[in-house]
C-alpha cells in the first residue's frame, strides 16, 4: 500500500521548522543531531537522507486543523514532539546496540555511547525550548501549561516503557497485558500526546481534546503492533531493518509474547529455548519463524492490529469535524493495518 | 576546613520535598533514583547513605530569601535544580565509567548502562514537573516561563560541556580557555542557574537577578576548579572519590590542561606520554604528580581558584541584601576556597 497523501500534505512545512529550530546551534553535538534526522552525513556534508514518516507531528498538525484552527499554530508543538521521538530514537539504539537506521549506522556507532546520550538529551530539552515558541505565536499562557505538562508526563511514559522493553528482555512470563502496558508506554502516549495537543491548541472544547487522546492512544497500539509484525515477518528492502532482526536481537514484540503465552507446549518450548541462548543464528531464526506458523500467530496479533485500528474509527467517526478531516484520519488507520514500511 | 553551617540550613526541608516529588512514581525505574540520592539500598530497603552536599538546591533558597522573600517559595525550583543536577551524575558515571559514587556502586553497574540512560533521562523530565508545582503555589506565569526557559538553557550547557569533556579525552592541545568553555557549561550553567532562578523568584528586581546569575558563574567556576585539584591531590577518604582518580581516568582537568599548555617541554611530553598510553597504573600516576610538582601547577590552579572567589566576593559586596545573607554567602565562598570534600 502507498503511503497515505496526507503523511506529505505537511512533511514540508514540519522539515523546515525543524532545521529552523536547530539553526542556531553550531556546536558539533548538535551536528550528531542534523545527522540522525538524515540532514548531514557523518562528515557534515549536507547530505538528503531517507528520513522518518514524521507520523507523530503530522497526527498534531491534523489534530488542530481539524479542531478547526490553522495547522501553523500546532508548528511548535508539532516540532517538540519531532524532537522528543528522536531524543528516545537515538537513545534507544544505543540501548539495544542497534547499528543501523534507514541503512545507516546509527549515531552510538559513529560516535560512540557517551556521546549518543548527550545528542539524545540535549533533544529532548531542545523540544522544551520548540514549545515555548506556541507562547511567542500566541497560545495563551494556561493551554501552554497544560501543554507541558503533557509532554512532560508523555516523555515519562515513554521512557517507563523502554525500562519495561528492556526488563523484558531476561522475562519469560510476560503475557499479552504486559506487552500492552509496555507499549502504551513506549508508543502510544507520545502519539497519543500528539494528538490531544494538537486538540488543545485547535479548539477550546476540552471532551474533543479528550477524544483526540484516545485515538492518539488506540492508533499508537495498533501502529506498534503492526511494527512488531514488520520486525518478524516485514521485507527489510522497504522497512530499512534487517529482516528478522526482532528475533535475532531476541525483541519481546507481541508475535513472541503472544506464541508465548498463549501458543501450544511445543510452540513455547521451542521459542524460549532460542531465545535463552546466547546468540540466535539464522537456522534459530528460521525454527522460531516456523513455531510462529505453526502456533497461527500472524493471523492473531493482525486481528489485534484490525481490533484497535475500528475502536480508532469509532473514534474518528465520534469526534465531530469537517468530513474531509475524518477522511484524512480514516486514511492513516488503513494504511497503519496494512502498511508494510 | 569544616562544611559551613549554612549548608545544613536548609538540608532537611530539601530532602523532605525532593522525597514528596518522587513519592508518587511506584515503578522501580525510579527506585534507581532513590538509590542514585542514597535513599534505598540496591534491594530497595530503606537506607539513610551519605548524600551529596545540595549545594545548587541551597544557593538558590538563599539567593530567594536575600531577594526578600521566604526560601519556601524556591523550593520547587530547588527541587528542580537538584533533579537535573542529578540526571547528569546519572549520565556522567555511566559516559565516563566511573564505577563508584560516595563509596557505593553507580546506578550503571547494578542495573546496565540502558537502564541508567532511563533513569537520568526521567529524573530531568522530573525535574520539569518538579517546577511546576511553583505555578500550584502562586508564582505568576511570566515568571515560571523565565525560569523554563533558564532551566532549560543551563541544562543545554550542561550537556554541551559534558560533550566538550569527552571531547577532550582524545585531544592533547586543549589550553585553559577551552577548559574553561568546557566547565562553564558543565559545573557553572547550573550553579549559575540556580541563584538566578532564586533571585527571580525572591525578587522582582531585574538586575540583582542578573548579578546572582554572574555570582553563581564565578561560584561554579571557582567549585570545579577546586574539585579539580581535589581529584588530584584530594584524600579519597574525604572526598569519595578514589585518590588520584583523574590521573588513572586521564581526565583533563584544569592541572594536567595547565602543565600540557604552560608547562617547561618535560613535564609537557612526560605527561603527554602518560596520558597517551591505554592504561594509567600506580607508578604512571605518581610519574605525572610528580611532573605537575615540577612545574608548580598546584600553586597556579589554587591561585586561579582564589581569583574567582575574589570576583565572587566583589559580587556578593555589590548585591543589594541584608548583611547576614552576605556572610552567609561569603562562608560559602571560603569554604570552596579551601575545601578538602
Amino acid at each position: 500500500m502507498q503511503t497515505p497523501h496526507i503523511l506529505n500534505t505537511y512533511r514540508s512545512a514540519i522539515d523546515g521548522a525543524l532545521r529552523s529550530m536547530l539553526e542556531p546551534y553550531t556546536l558539533p553535538l548538535y551536528d550528531m543531531m542534523r545527522y540522525h534526522l538524515g540532514w548531514i552525513d557523518e562528515k557534515g556534508n549536507e547530505a538528503a537522507e531517507p528520513t522518518g514518516k514524521a507520523l507523530r507531528p503530522t497526527l498534531c498538525l491534523m489534530a488542530c486543523e481539524a479542531g478547526g484552527r490553522g495547522y501553523e499554530r500546532a508548528m511548535p508543538a508539532a516540532v517538540a514532539i519531532e524532537l522528543i521521538h528522536n531524543f528516545s530514537l537515538i537513545h534507544d539504539d544505543l540501548q539495544d546496540g542497534d547499528e543501523e537506521r534507514r541503512h545507516r549506522p546509527t549515531v552510538w556507532k559513529i560516535w560512540g555511547g557517551p556521546q549518543a546520550i548527550n545528542a539524545g538529551s540535549a533533544m529532548r530539552v531542545l523540544a522544551n525550548l520548540a514549545l515555548s515558541g506556541a507562547r511567542r505565536e500566541g497560545l495563551p499562557a494556561d493551554k501552554y501549561e497544560r501543554l507541558l505538562g503533557i509532554f512532560d508526563r508523555a516523555t515519562l511514559r515513554l521512557i517507563e516503557g523502554q525500562y519495561l522493553d528492556i526488563k523484558y528482555e531476561d522475562c519469560f512470563d510476560i503475557g499479552v497485558t504486559d506487552y500492552l502496558a509496555m507499549i502504551r508506554g513506549k508508543t502510544a502516549a507520545l502519539i497519543s500526546c500528539s494528538m490531544e495537543a494538537g486538540a488543545i491548541i485547535g479548539t477550546d472544547d476540552t471532551e474533543t481534546a479528550e477524544r483526540f487522546r484516545e485515538l492518539g492512544e488506540n492508533l499508537g497500539i495498533a501502529f506498534q503492533i503492526r511494527d512488531d509484525i514488520l520486525g518478524i515477518w516485514g521485507d527489510s528492502r522497504t522497512t530499512g531493518k534487517p529482516g528478522g532482526g526482532d528475533i535475532r536481537r531476541r525483541k519481546k514484540t507481541l508475535p513472541i509474547v503472544f506464541a508465548l503465552s498463549n501458543g501450544p507446549v511445543r510452540v513455547k518450548r521451542a521459542i524460549a529455548g532460542i531465545f535463552q541462548k546466547g546468540a540466535v543464528g539464522d537456522l534459530d531464526a528460521e525454527d522460531v519463524l516456523e513455531a510462529l506458523g505453526e502456533a497461527g500467530v500472524y493471523a492473531h496479533v493482525q486481528e489485534m492490529v484490525e481490533d484497535y485500528c475500528e475502536q480508532s474509527r469509532r473514534l474518528i467517526h465520534a469526534i465531530q469535524m469537517e468530513r474531509r478531516f475524518k477522511d484524512n484520519f480514516e486514511q492513516i488507520v488503513e494504511f497503519l493495518t496494512v502498511r508494510s514500511h
